[in-house]
C-alpha cells in the first residue's frame, strides 16, 4: 500500500474522530444498535466471505476454529454490540474541577483518545468488538487484521460502515487496512501524524514486533506467565481448586495459571495431591529438583520453563524456601499480568500483594478472574501488561484521554 | 558504555524500585529534607564541578545561562526539594474499590511506575527536580543529562546519593549515566527489561530522537505551538493583555503564545493596535496576506511559519473568516499543547473548548498558565503533549501507575 494511501486513511480517521467526539451518548447507542441489526440482516454475506477465508489451503488447522464464523457467532457479535450500547459513556465526565490561585476554573474532562490502531490476528470477532468499544468512546478506529481473515473482516467492516452511513455518521469512523503486507503494517505503526495509540492483540510475537517497530504509542497487551504461590499456611484443598481452575478451565488464554510455587514446609504433604489432580485433568507436569525429589516421575523443568507462557495443558512447579523467595522468583520471571497467593495468613497475603509487580495480585482466588467482564467493566478491549496509561483489564474508561478545559476572565500570568 | 554495564544499571534501579515502593511517606519526606541539607552543605563541591563544565570552550554562549549554577540556584534547588517533601503522597491511594459478582474485593491502588528514565539537556536543575519527584512517588530514576553538564550532574547526583546512603535508602534510587555518547543513549532507550517509562525533556530534536529510537514507552513532552484566537466578540484590550503576556513574559518556554488568529470582522480595527503593542515589546511580527493588507509593513509569513515553535520574540498573525476556520487551522498546525480563545460569546467559547484538540483549552486567559505550579500541583516534571497516560502538566499523580489488589476466599471462575 502506498504511503500516500495510508496517510489518506489516517487523515480520514482523524477527520472522523473530530465529529465522533461530539456525538451524544444516545446517538452513539442508536448507531451501535443499528450495527447489531445490520450484522443479523447481512449475515449471509458475512458467512459467504468467511467461507472464502476458510477455503484457503494455507490456513493452519489450529486457526480454523478462531477464524470460523457461524450464525451463532454472528448473533454473539450482535449481542456484544447491544451490550456496549447499554454501558455508561465515559466521554464528557469530569474527573475533577477546581479554581486555581489566579481564579481560573480548571476542569479535567474525559475525551476520546482520537484515532486507535488495532493490530490483530485471525479472530474476526475482534473487528466487531474493537469497533464497538472505540465507537462508544468517540474514537475512530483503523483495523489491521490478519491476512487469513481478510474476506471476513472486509465483509464485517462493510456491514458496520453501512450502519454508520444509514445513521449519517462519518463512515471513516471504522476503516480496514486492506493490504495485509508486513511492509504496510510497518508503515501503519509509524503513522504518528494521525494515529494516537496502537493496541496489538494476538501472539507474543506480534506484540513484540509492534513494540519494536512502532513510533506511535503502544499499549502492550496479553502476555501472561501467571503464578499461584501455595503458602505454608494455605488451605490445600482451596489451593487445588484455584490451580486446577487457573490451568484447566481455558488453558489458551493469557490469565491461565502457568506456574505453581510451593512453600517447602507443605511440599511433601501437598505435591503428590496436586500432581495427581493436574494429571487427572490432562495436564503435563514439570518440576524443579526439589519437586522431583518428592514426586520422582515429574518431568524436569529447565531454566526456559520459568519464563515460558505455555498456553497449553502444561504446568511447571517449583518448591521455594520462603514467601520472599516466591516473590523474588515471580518478580523475576513474570509478565506483570496476574499472580495469586493461597494463604490463611493475613501478613503473608498483604506482603504478597504489596511486593508483587503485576497488574492484578490475588489472595485466595484464581488468576482467571483478570478479565473486563469479571471485573464488572461490561467490556474489554484487552489486558494491559504495561504500567503506562492502563494496567490490567481495559474497558471503556481506558479508551479515553482527558483535556483541561479552563475558564478565565482575562487572567495573565504574573 | 558496554551493554552489560547499562543492564547492570537497569537491574540496580529495578532492585531499588522494589524497596522504594514500600517506604512510608514520612521516611520519603525525611530523605528529601536530608537531600536539601546535603545540597547546601556540599555547595562548594557542586559549584567547583559546575565551573569545570563552564570552562569547556565548546559550550555555546546561549547555553551558558542554562548551565550556570550559583549559590542562589543551589538554594532554589534545595527549596524545591523541601516543597516536594511538603506535597501529599499519591502512593497507596485507592482510586476506587468494589466487590464483583464472584464476591472478590477489587481495589485499584496507586503504585509507582517503577523505573523512570529521564533524558535531558543542559539544565542541571532537572537532575535535582526529577530526582525529587521520582523519589517522592517511589520510583527509581536513571538520569541521562547532556554532556555539557556532566560534571555538574555528577556532583549533584553524588550529593543526592550521599543523602540516600545516610538515610539507609538504596543509593541506586538515583543513578546517572556517566557515558553521554549517542550510542549509549540509544541503548538506554531500548532497556525495556528494566525501564518502565522514558521522559525526554529538551529540544524538539531531542524529543523526536527519543520517539523514533525508543522501545521503552515514552511520554512526549514540551513542544508548544500555542495559539490565541481573537474572536469577533472579544474584548480587544483583554486580547492584547493575553497575547502580550503569552508572547513576551517568557518567550523561550513551551507554553508561550506563538500564533495569533483574528476574526475578519475585527481585523481592521484590531490589527494596528496589536501589531504596535507587540513591536513595543520587541516582538518581530509576521503575518498572512490579509494581515499585510491592513498593516503593510508586517513581514510576510510563509507556510513554514504556521507549524513553527519560535521560542523567541517572534509571532505570526493570520486573519480567519470564522471561528470554524480558526479551529480547523489550530487542529491542523498545533502541537496539542495549549490554545486560547478571547471572546465574550458563551457559545463561541464552549465550541472552541469542545473542538480544539489540545491538552489545555482556555477561554479568556493566557496560554502561559499551562504549568504544574499554576495548576496547583505543587510540582511539575514536564508537560505532556500526548494523549496516553498523562496530558498537560505532569505532577506527582502522573508519575504513578496502579495495580488491582484483589481479596478472595477461594473463588474460582465459572
Amino acid at each position: 500500500m502506498a504511503t500516500a494511501d495510508l496517510n489518506q486513511l489516517g487523515q480520514q480517521a482523524q477527520q472522523a474522530s473530530y465529529t465522533l467526539g461530539l456525538l451524544s451518548t444516545t446517538k452513539k447507542n442508536d448507531v451501535l444498535l443499528a450495527m447489531a441489526r445490520a450484522l443479523t440482516d447481512q449475515q449471509d454475506a458475512i458467512l459467504a466471505a468467511n467461507a472464502r477465508d476458510l477455503e484457503n489451503p494455507q490456513v493452519l488447522a489450529k486457526f480454523i476454529d478462531r477464524l470460523k464464523l457461524t450464525a451463532d457467532r454472528i448473533t454473539a457479535m450482535a449481542t456484544g454490540l447491544k451490550q456496549v450500547a447499554a454501558l455508561p459513556d465515559p466521554i464528557g465526565n469530569v474527573d475533577r474541577a477546581w479554581r486555581n490561585e489566579a481564579g481560573l476554573t480548571i476542569a479535567k474532562e474525559r475525551v476520546p483518545l482520537g484515532v486507535i490502531g488495532m493490530i490483530f490476528e485471525a479472530r474476526p470477532n475482534v473487528t466487531v468488538d474493537a469497533s464497538a468499544l472505540c465507537f462508544k468512546t468517540g474514537n475512530a478506529v483503523i483495523l489491521r487484521g490478519g491476512k487469513e481473515a481478510l474476506h471476513s473482516n472486509q465483509a464485517l467492516v462493510k456491514v458496520l460502515r453501512s450502519a454508520l452511513k444509514a445513521e449519517n455518521v462519518d463512515e471513516n469512523a471504522i476503516q480496514l487496512i486492506q493490504d495485509t503486507s508486513h511492509e504496510t503494517a510497518g508503515k501503519f505503526m509509524q503513522l504518528t501524524d494521525y494515529v494516537d495509540v496502537l493496541i496489538p492483540r494476538g501472539s507474543a510475537r506480534l506484540i513484540q514486533t509492534v513494540l519494536t517497530k512502532a513510533t506511535v504509542p503502544v499499549i502492550e497487551t496479553g502476555a501472561g506467565n501467571c503464578h499461584v504461590y501455595v503458602d505454608k499456611d494455605a488451605q490445600l484443598k482451596m489451593a487445588t481448586d484455584i490451580i486446577i481452575n487457573g490451568k484447566v478451565q481455558r488453558p489458551s488464554v493469557c490469565n491461565a495459571t502457568e506456574k505453581v510455587l510451593i512453600h517447602k514446609d507443605v511440599a511433601a504433604a501437598y505435591l503428590p495431591t496436586i500432581v495427581k489432580a493436574l494429571r487427572d485433568n490432562g495436564v503435563e507436569v514439570r518440576g524443579d529438583a526439589a519437586t522431583r525429589a518428592i514426586v520422582s516421575d515429574v518431568i524436569p523443568a529447565t531454566e526456559a520453563d520459568w519464563g515460558t507462557e505455555y498456553n497449553d495443558l502444561i504446568i511447571a512447579i517449583k518448591v521455594v524456601d520462603s514467601e520472599a523467595a516466591a516473590i523474588a522468583h515471580i518478580n523475576h520471571y513474570n509478565t506483570q499480568h496476574s499472580e495469586a497467593i493461597v494463604t490463611d495468613n493475613y501478613q503473608a497475603g498483604k506482603v504478597f500483594q504489596q511486593r508483587i509487580n503485576a497488574a492484578c495480585v490475588y489472595i485466595n482466588a484464581s488468576t482467571r478472574f483478570t478479565d473486563g467482564f469479571e471485573f464488572g467493566f461490561g467490556a474489554e478491549i484487552g489486558i494491559s501488561t504495561q504500567k503506562l496509561h492502563a494496567r490490567g483489564p481495559m474497558g471503556l474508561a481506558e479508551l479515553t484521554s482527558y483535556k483541561y478545559v479552563i475558564d478565565g476572565n482575562g487572567q495573565v500570568r504574573q
